[in-house]
């Protein structure tokens, strides 16, 4: 009892000193009309609040790629851009409980370096020059905690920066605050011990994802212009599930293409379903410059498990893809697991019907084996896991979260959860056999892409698969039946970008008649779905392209996106 | 006692089946003046026995880059090329048991297709056309067996081939013959219980190292213009003992540049310390024709573990290096644990006064952490080996082999063998642990090779590091003492490459003078030398560079050979 006494003091503590870190009179002036929790859709309130001036809204309100040129041009400071975006994320933490750390000191100080630098010099110090970028709580700051939702990780500070972060200030972004993620990392929601739950800004009732669902609420309450969340590829959720909970762009790189030496994760150690580190913004753009950003400072000096290949203009143009005149896209309607609820279907008919608009061809994709691949992940990460979360979690006493489910600390019914117990930990050498068929799967499943020359009529195979990037849009917390779209592309090592394509439409996105049932939990979910609990939640799509593709992937997504706007602006 | 008498009958009927595959002509040829075992230096043997004339022996001792010339322009034709080495092979194969499956047939039918089409359409097919190459015996071809040493895999012809066969086939490739392994592949020797040992042309009373020792005795002798061994990166032997101890090039790529897929192994589903596939050539420009010609052939969309990285001609012409002009290198006289033989140090003191005569910068390199690498390693391999080999023994009942000693069966005092045990297996959990240490570890290495910056003097850090292929040059059969200093760059992923620079000289290499031991190993090592019983053995050097460095590898490396080629013509 003691212990568990000495857990939650050490973890209020914390969230009293995170408090702390906000100036007291931004907190003071937005006390004065934060809504009540029953007000649901929060995305309004930062143009309302009254914390931000219009000049503040202009800075954050900002695409990435305009507000670099402002401040390269001096029209804006680095300072007050990140002043601007400092107080979004304290209106957006208001809300959603979006934060961990937060450190706008030092942010402060490194703005006002830049700004010093670019008056002296008349020029930007690198390509992210006066840029504020949040990051996700795993990525270490010297001096920060990365607690990374577990209690015994409180007061160990860095001691030393994570290569991200090293590279991202090289470059002259502004580093302000890390954002929330669940307890173990490996839950598709965003909910720990410490700083509790991160809530969905769309719709407050339904989760933001996880386990970077901090960074999607940030990001799209547009309290940073540029999030890199780090995702354990784990339940394959990261970056991409948030981003879809929230409304964002967002990119999922292969292995390596983003440095990950440094971050604070969970599973350390398990080297064959590897984490990856990717960004979330508000427009492909976004995106890429990060990217680009990231990979021009050649990682690979600093990273061994960076990989060393240098930003291909030549791949970004689509020398592999005809340079993109005509392209042929598969839509998979569904895994043959689950099927997506109707939102989630109109939005993958909505960027077929745009794409073939635009000139473009559209098939259909046939799932290869999703439930072997599936069953080979969950092996791979709970061969070891319930002795990671229990030797983590030892040095506080802090329970072992069982359900994301509110006000609740039993098991709760939801498949969602990924929870390995001590029956599902295994020896070394069946861990290499269950490797070693995923290893297989992924041969074929590479062979099966390439053999789609024979159908698309482009002398290529598909050039991007479209796909739902979850079963449902954000559901109700607590209630994320899989994270199965996601985990696929993680466990194939496939580079995929999330595009928001709507949100829920209470009249288009009634309930639409079926038949049979792939299974329990396909049956659950088509009779839990009801548009009135998703309501005004984001829709989005995902474009997938094969291990390494980041450059043709993001090439691919501009003209998705594209397509997506000529549509919406007829 | 069935299941051993049924083992040894298969490997028996196995190598009866190997003998027929070779032409009955050739063998009685050579069966008039084939040298006696007592015979140790057979190097010469192929220029006097008579099997080839002198157009053949002019194609097999011209360096690829010529014979490719040749064949392209239509002087040598494909079918001519591929008689010549199926001739100098089955030399190769009486001198020193380097191969396992024949298929002579099937290379003369290629090599006619080749010149069919060139002869229709006056052009080559790909960069490699009507160059023979061979495979080590774990690159699969459809309808041959991958047996890797095992008994257990006789009789079970391929499905398939493996990518890379198929990438060298559609650029021309002669596929002609594979090579020997050791059972297990975990040693660096070669010897099964099916195909027996393969011995050092150079002095056949030593080792021709492993696990590629048929690899590099068949390269040495000019059986083969250019090898593809793939090393099982375990004991980080192959490659590049074979190429040391037998005298020919040889490089070890970083994991997944060139294509693994489709390819027999031991340990498989090891996904943390990956095998790789690496060239042997008698030329650095052999070693660069197959990496350029396999990357250019995009392996990634064939293979999901291989690398999207087109070639850089960029990194090949040291652009991160000054452009070649002022190098610093890094020399590693020894790693802390095994103190090299004489004729080791001579080659590294020869190649740093090649490389200051030609006007670089040469300092002395100091070795990080080996042990603790090693170790780590070792941990690795031996978490799941026990099971693996008793799984795949069992299915044959053959014995695993103890020793690589000839005539014993029992457990040899050489500590060079790699011999896990059920007591040495592991938990997944601890697999993960071991696995965390080591990429701390990789860390590590990279931040102490990149804070060289502040010693070089050219404002970079050390391009490359010198250091031995190990601790001696070819030692007698069963008596290696331990595979590090190659293991060392395996673990930490670093691109090798090793240049033959002399062969051990009787006066030269005497014994020097020590004192202190880093251990008993090293003492053994210093008390069992002595130049007589590593008689005409060659000495080599590995040049390293970063992982997924092969272009800027094979840069430098044409540097420091052109530098001791100039230091020879003096």
């Amino acid at each position: 009892m003691t212990t568990k006494v000495e857990w939650r003091t050490l973890a209020s503590e914390k969230k009293a000193k995170q408090l702390a870190s906000i100036p007291k009179e931004w907190l003071d002036r937005l006390a004065t009309n934060i809504p009540p929790s029953t007000e649901l859709d929060v995305t309004s309130y930062p143009r309302v609040c009254g914390l931000l001036d219009g000049r503040e809204l202009d800075i954050t309100e900002s695409d990435v790629t305009s507000l670099l040129l402002k401040v390269a041009s001096g029209e804006w400071t680095a300072l007050e851009v990140t002043i601007a975006f400092c107080k979004r994320a304290v209106i957006a933490q208001q809300l959603t409980n979006c934060l961990t750390e937060i450190f706008f000191e030092r942010a402060f100080a490194s703005a006002s370096a830049l700004d010093e630098y670019f008056k002296r010099t008349g020029k930007v110090i690198g390509t992210l020059h006066g840029l504020p970028v949040s990051l996700k709580d795993q990525v270490k700051i010297k001096g920060f905690d990365s607690t990374i939702g577990y209690v015994s990780y409180i007061n160990i500070p860095a001691e030393r920066n994570a290569v991200l972060a090293d590279i991202l200030e090289s470059q002259g972004a502004v580093l302000f605050v890390k954002t929330n993620v669940p307890q173990t990392l490996m839950w598709p929601e965003t909910h720990n011990n410490i700083f509790g739950r991160t809530l969905n800004p769309n719709n407050r009732s339904l989760t933001s994802g996880g386990s970077s669902g901090g960074e999607g609420a940030l990001v799209a309450l547009r309290g940073s212009p540029l999030g890199a969340a780090l995702g354990l590829i784990s339940e394959g959720k990261s970056v991409r599930i948030p981003s879809a909970c929230c409304g964002t762009y967002g990119l999922r790189p292969s292995y390596g293409r983003v440095p990950y030496a440094g971050c604070a994760n969970s599973l350390e150690g398990q080297d064959s379903v590897l984490s990856v580190l990717g960004p979330l913004s508000n427009s492909i753009d976004g995106l890429k410059l990060f990217i680009k950003a990231v990979v021009d400072s050649k990682p690979w000096i600093q990273d061994p498990l960076a990989i060393c290949k240098r930003w291909s203009e030549e791949e970004y143009l689509l020398a592999d893809h005809g340079d993109g005149q005509e392209l042929c896209f598969a839509v998979m309607w569904d895994d043959g697991v689950t099927v997506p609820d109707p939102p989630i279907l109109r939005g993958l008919e909505m960027t077929k019907e745009a794409l073939l608009a635009a000139g473009h061809k559209v098939i259909d994709w046939t799932p290869l084996k999703h439930m072997e691949i599936y069953k080979c992940i969950a092996a791979i990460w709970s061969a070891g896991a319930a002795e990671d979360y229990d030797v983590v979690t030892a040095v506080s006493g802090e329970p072992v979260i069982q359900s994301m489910l509110p006000e609740t600390d039993v098991l709760a019914s939801e498949p969602a959860s990924f929870r390995p117990s001590s029956e599902t930990s295994i020896s070394a050498y069946q861990l290499w056999q269950v490797q070693k068929e995923r290893r297989i799967l992924r041969e074929e499943h590479l062979r099966h892409w390439q053999d789609t020359v024979a159908v698309t009529g482009t002398g290529r195979p598909v050039d991007a698969i479209l796909c739902p990037v979850a079963s449902s849009t954000a559901p109700p917390h607590g209630t994320t039946k899989n994270a199965n779209y996601t985990m696929i592309w993680n466990a194939l090592d496939y580079t995929a970008l999330v595009i928001p394509v709507s949100k829920v439409d209470q009249k288009l996105d009634v309930k639409r008649e079926r038949g049979a049932f792939y299974n329990s939990t396909d049956k659950t979910q088509y009779e839990d779905y009801n548009p009135a609990t998703f309501a005004n939640a984001p829709i989005a799509i995902q474009v997938v392209g094969r291990t390494l593709q980041e450059e043709a992937v993001l090439g691919i997504s501009e003209i998705v996106d594209s397509a997506l706007k000529a549509r919406r602006s007829k």
